[in-house]
């Protein structure tokens, strides 16, 4: 049954209106090829990237050595650098900010490996680890306001090189999204006294039908008002505004639900381009105790076109409650 | 000079970071070959499609005849429709709202051509005509809250048929990013008691570096705080809420500055996919004052990535103002 649905974290509305033509898993993939000679990214061209700001070696390796298993640089084009001084300035009716910030890549493996799931669970915490000490680090910079934290694979999704990276962008402003979203927070602390995502995450339990995956810290599942088929949060159940707080214990569960989720994700849609990113509380003077932080992981599987940029509603073609079904009946060896 | 600007209507950021290595119009488009064999919104073929709800026919035509110059049918799997009864109810924390509304497809020509340049001027004025006399008619359902029109170009941007072909949603809600920007509206008229795209509009007249093209009606030019390199906005001088009180003169007017835009943006980056939709004022009980309508053109020439997607802040590799000077230097013939 077709239905309109509201998102009570984002504010957006998806419109579900499953095609009968085409089964849940019925999407065409376009096959994309590892490029398989080495690249920048691998091990023994460090000298060809900017230097490191942090790398995982064993002991007694040094900077911008070739052993490593998490090696984070700054990106050879930033967007937005440290070393400019914070200015703001009025441009008439308009508003315009020096670019501060940073702009990391966090090679993920030595391996020369599409997604980090091919590796198992263990290479998967110590990317958290990686993310979590870089905002540790960038937030002593009382400038920087958000630490965006994102991966995109494949070349739909915005990718260049296709070695495992993730990326940080440390940003000057709290961006947009993550504004609305703390308002709805703030909004329904004050009537409740509760967290929003405590209270979807506790129905989503007790339904269970769109929930694909659970483990000792973390819930999988496919949020109420997906904007495209197949996305899936993963949500830790202790309520944490913000991901830099992550324990070590939590660090290994995440793993586990990130190679589960994307292990199950390829079993049924092959290698679709993907996004994902993490949602976390501002830092600094902007951090804040209403909210609750979480990672999304987007598929895209269905171009985004102009009634989705122009409105902010989407359709989605396949409904949570199907995608759930279907991954959870998708089996990863463990 | 990179800078991070704030949009005033929309209310993202962007961090323009233009690239050295790549000038301004040195994207890479890839071809798409429009398929040359008659589609199903090729004249003859009306009993293909759902019967039109209107059609633009010489004197003495009939319904679903062949002889049209612009025709609507409703969408074959519309995601929404009027037939439904208007119901809301709370699904736990969640809402959900029946599938009211209606999607209908404007075939904007006879002729099999990706888009409408290829014909003239003259087309766009009478495909706006279709629009506009759509809306009056679906307002009369005092159910309908919005009309989202817009038009996807080539597969990356969402189209599936290559025959130029726009479409029209009518949303039993008023969705996220219209809310936003009247809420834009609204506080800058308290403030200032001044329509907020007037007082850009005049900016932009008077600094005339984003100025791409204007005539007697219409000024179009790249906003200050582009999300995408070349994004062009096509705004009516006389300052309307409602695209749909547009008179035959500005239609006219309308059709020669789209014209003009996509001409421009052809000649200038090829056949890139391209999104294109119109923001307006809400209909019925929801309509607004404090607005003024636009049309909004946003070639697909990089991937929206993760980031994007994440925080609603984008990174631009062009500055509006190079885009807006390549765009005013590519000549048109009129």
């Amino acid at each position: 049954m077709p239905s309109v649905r509201t998102d009570p974290i984002r504010g957006h509305r998806t419109i579900v209106a499953e095609e009968r033509v085409r089964r849940p898993g019925g999407f065409v993939v376009p096959e994309e090829a590892l490029d398989p000679s080495p690249c920048p990214f691998c091990p023994g061209n460090e000298g060809k990237t900017p230097p490191e700001v942090l790398a995982f070696r064993p002991p007694g390796g040094r900077a911008n050595d070739a052993r490593w298993s998490v090696r984070v640089i700054s990106n050879q084009h930033p967007a937005l650098r440290t070393e400019t001084q914070l200015a703001r300035h009025a441009v008439g009716h308009y508003d315009e900010l020096s670019p501060v910030g940073a702009h990391e890549v966090i090679i993920e493996s030595p391996a020369h490996v599409r997604s980090l799931d091919e590796l198992g669970k263990e290479p998967f915490a110590a990317v958290a680890h990686a993310w979590q000490e870089r905002i540790v680090d960038l937030q002593k910079d009382f400038r920087l306001l958000y630490a965006a934290i994102f991966r995109n694979t494949g070349r739909a999704a915005g990718a260049q090189l296709t070695h495992a990276h993730s990326q940080l962008i440390a940003l000057p402003f709290v961006p947009r999204e993550i504004e609305l979203e703390i308002a709805a927070f703030r909004a329904h602390e004050a009537l409740h006294e509760r967290c929003l995502l405590c209270d979807l995450l506790r129905q989503e339990q007790s339904g269970a039908e769109r929930v694909v995956y659970e483990n000792d810290a973390f819930t999988v599942f496919a949020p109420y008002a997906s904007k495209v088929p197949f996305e899936l949060w993963i949500v830790p159940r202790r309520c944490d505004a913000r991901f830099e707080r992550i324990s070590a214990g939590e660090r290994s569960q995440l793993g586990d639900a990130m190679f589960t989720a994307l292990k199950k994700l390829g079993r049924a849609l092959g290698n679709a381009p993907l996004r994902f990113d993490i949602r976390t509380s501002p830092l600094g003077e902007r951090a804040v105790k209403s909210y609750h932080w979480r990672a999304e992981l987007a598929p895209v599987l269905v171009p985004s076109g102009s009634f989705e940029a122009g409105t902010g509603a989407c359709i989605n073609p396949v409904s949570p409650e199907s995608a759930a079904e279907l991954l959870r009946d998708t089996l990863v060896a463990g």
